[in-house]
């Protein structure tokens, strides 16, 4: 997976990103992060990529023609594929799990950042394939979206998680929370780990494990039951739980 | 505001902060941004923070002690004070602006950053007092969310910003999406500027503009309509737009 990040601010891009999993996965080839600065690629003198709105505003917005032009740029060193372009907005779908399952299938990616106002919408209309939001909250430019994305989209592509099971027991398995998890010592400042976790029984374990991600989930996320998926011994122990809670 | 993050990577939690708006805020003195390592309060030999799940199961988990440890000692460094201790899960509660707003009210914030299978439960309990997800999706570790909300949050504390009104006309004012932005030239590759933004017609073009972020927001993200703050005028505008929908 290649992934092409246009930005005014491609320093904070590269730092990053090259930490952990993903600077692994770069260092072993199976991902490449390449940062293009917009800036590059203005035709103005003192390297101007902004102006005032038309219409009058506060701040200033960029213009279509650098970054329509760092994106052709790149699409002719790709020998003229044009890849899919993500602009991060709080316009955009929702991005999630599934999202990232997709995405995770193409060979090139890139990521449009906006800063100030936003872009000139004619380069949006343009080059723009998807619109994405990770969340409902404003942030200063598309750079940490980018980054978010990038991060989540990598786990899912082969090789990057050392161990694929990884990826499997984490959170939204099933669409419940993960259960809580120990390590030593057994006892730490007067708190004991559960005792089951110490018993060597591996069914119980796992059937609590289970449990607690149920009651989790119930307590803290009960949006996501809807879509749990769930045995029918499952079911059960939740609408347990759930009379439980209307009682008490 | 005074951010400390507690984590494994602190390089790239300094490295992705110091640009831009946030970089400039940094420099006034308005903001500071505290990377704590997390591997600096471990008792172990060998430097070790994290070992394997009770209970068993792939990856490992982030020990108790070193964290608690790195908490007590930033308490200690800030007279004794707790400040609020944010947790980054997908378990947590989703973040979004109103949130932003009240957490940038606090004079210290402390993020704690997990990694691998997350943290020892026990740890948690003792010192995280808010669990917060910035959206439904798996990432490596806390660090891209803690840098997410830092973003967020310090948007919203005063002096940040050069222009408080920047703030105000963003995205999520009234509920509803921006309108396009547009900026010079007038013309680019055959594509014009909306006649209206070059009126000069102030009244016109700032309803245009509310007109097209009710479109907009209908259009591209419907389910914000309903917390939407219209005048009568408007919502009768969108009652048209959405019968035409029906009808076409």
């Amino acid at each position: 997976m290649n992934y092409h990040i246009l930005t005014l601010f491609p320093d904070m891009v590269r730092d990053g990103l090259n930490t952990s999993i993903i600077g692994r996965a770069i260092e072993k080839g199976i991902l490449s992060v390449e940062a293009v600065n917009i800036r590059d690629y203005t035709k103005e003198k003192h390297g101007h990529v902004d102006d005032a709105p038309y219409g009058g505003g506060a701040g200033m917005v960029m213009q279509a023609a650098p970054v329509c032009d760092a994106y052709e740029a790149l699409c002719a060193r790709l020998g003229g594929r044009r890849p899919r372009v993500l602009y991060m907005t709080p316009q955009g779908q929702v991005f999630n799990q599934s999202i990232a399952r997709e995405l995770s299938k193409e060979e090139e990616l890139v990521f449009l950042c906006g800063h100030y106002e936003g872009i000139d919408e004619r380069a949006l209309e343009m080059i723009v394939t998807d619109y994405l939001s990770i969340g409902d909250y404003v942030l200063t430019g598309g750079e940490l979206p980018a980054m978010v994305m990038i991060d989540c989209i990598s786990r899912l592509v082969p090789g990057v998680l050392n161990n694929d099971l990884s990826a499997e027991i984490e959170s939204f398995h099933d669409n419940l929370l993960e259960y809580p998890q120990y390590t030593r010592p057994e006892i730490y400042e007067g708190r004991r780990v559960p005792e089951i976790l110490l018993s060597g029984h591996h069914k119980n374990i796992d059937l609590w494990r289970r449990q607690q991600s149920i009651e989790r989930t119930l307590k803290r996320r009960p949006d996501l039951l809807a879509g749990a998926r769930l045995t029918d011994k499952e079911r059960a122990y939740l609408q347990n739980l759930v009379s439980g809670e209307e009682n008490g």
